[in-house]
């Protein structure tokens, strides 16, 4: 059987550690059987790779990169919450990209298909969630996108 | 008996065809007895009806108007995704709505009451929910107004 | 025993009086068992308390206090819809912190703590939220912080 860490994997995707909580607030909390995340930002190994605002600093193609990876970031602190079970998310219920962005810059939708996209590479059917994009004057650490996640959860 | 769809055509409103998905993204998704919409731009027939920022391009009783089409169009994917049937709507649990602004506008409230209004007008006491009104440095397409609804729903 | 009110009171806080609500939407609505409130702004007995952005109107020190006072406000309207009984609040859900927000001000995180800590200095590990934090072009009446909050809520 394909797992979700396979298909991630298969994609050339991989799963980050997950970011150590940096404040009192926590990364998960489960509300009933959905799973909710914290915002998430393009962090990799500690490090913010992706930074300022679209499309003056980050090109839109860097910024469909730094959604793809607050998404993976979603499934990292997801993972850890599953006890490293992904296949216990049943489904992707909802995701809400923030995208740090010029005056005059409207193609947060395109931005926002990077993990959109992803998600649905990784779950198929199950991946297909309601989204809100939008476009923010910044966002924390200069992150270029922020994506929180709900996802639903069955028992393992 | 007056239906929710007569309501809205005494208000003098008609409900949109739902827009097309566009990406892999849905427009809703049932979360237990709650219907999510995806966020909602003013669409008519495939157009955007309002573009730009409040108030050097939209003066705020348009941005009120494109605040009534939003959540007309959130009305439309939630019949879409209830048969058609938009009696099974309960209550209006939750509004989201985004305003492209300027900098310096602070009129975000009035710009959402248009949907908030619409909304207890269409369902009464029912349509009385819980709201967030922010301002957005730009939506996506240019959109003048961006809404996301969660209805409560009942068995048909 | 020590009562949330007690808690909130040792910290040198006091709950305000709940704003009246000045539109069709409500304060807080009940999504099963978690309270859901409105976005609520650093309101002080009917006067906005902190105007302006971060931090060329509003020192980072002044938004983390009007971060407080809205969650004061959240739980100021949480305790209006439990009858007085903060007891009853099981767990602090979710926080989203919207900051307004200078171009290039990327510290909005820093603002949010200031919930996030009262929080959980409030309610100890129940008080451990997933949290969103961003900047916003302009919030409702200016305001400097918005927040919007959930509780999850036992039977009294």
């Amino acid at each position: 059987m394909t797992t979700v860490l396979d298909r991630i994997h298969q994609l050339g995707f991989s799963l980050p550690t997950p970011p150590n909580p940096v404040a009192t607030y926590i990364p998960t909390i489960f509300c009933g059987n959905v799973l909710l995340t914290s915002g998430q930002i393009p962090m990799v190994d500690g490090e913010l790779k992706y930074k300022g605002s679209v499309p003056s600093v980050q090109p839109i193609e860097a910024a469909i990169r730094a959604a793809e990876i607050c998404g993976l970031n979603a499934l990292a602190v997801a993972s850890a919450a599953l006890d490293g079970n992904l296949e216990r998310i049943s489904r992707v219920v909802q995701l809400r990209v923030y995208v740090a962005s010029d005056l005059g810059f409207t193609d947060q939708s395109l931005v926002a298909n990077g993990v959109s996209d992803m998600m649905v590479a990784i779950f198929g059917e199950a991946g297909r969630h309601v989204r809100v994009a939008l476009g923010s004057i910044g966002l924390p650490l200069g992150a270029t996108v922020e994506v929180e996640a709900a996802f639903e959860v069955h028992d393992s």
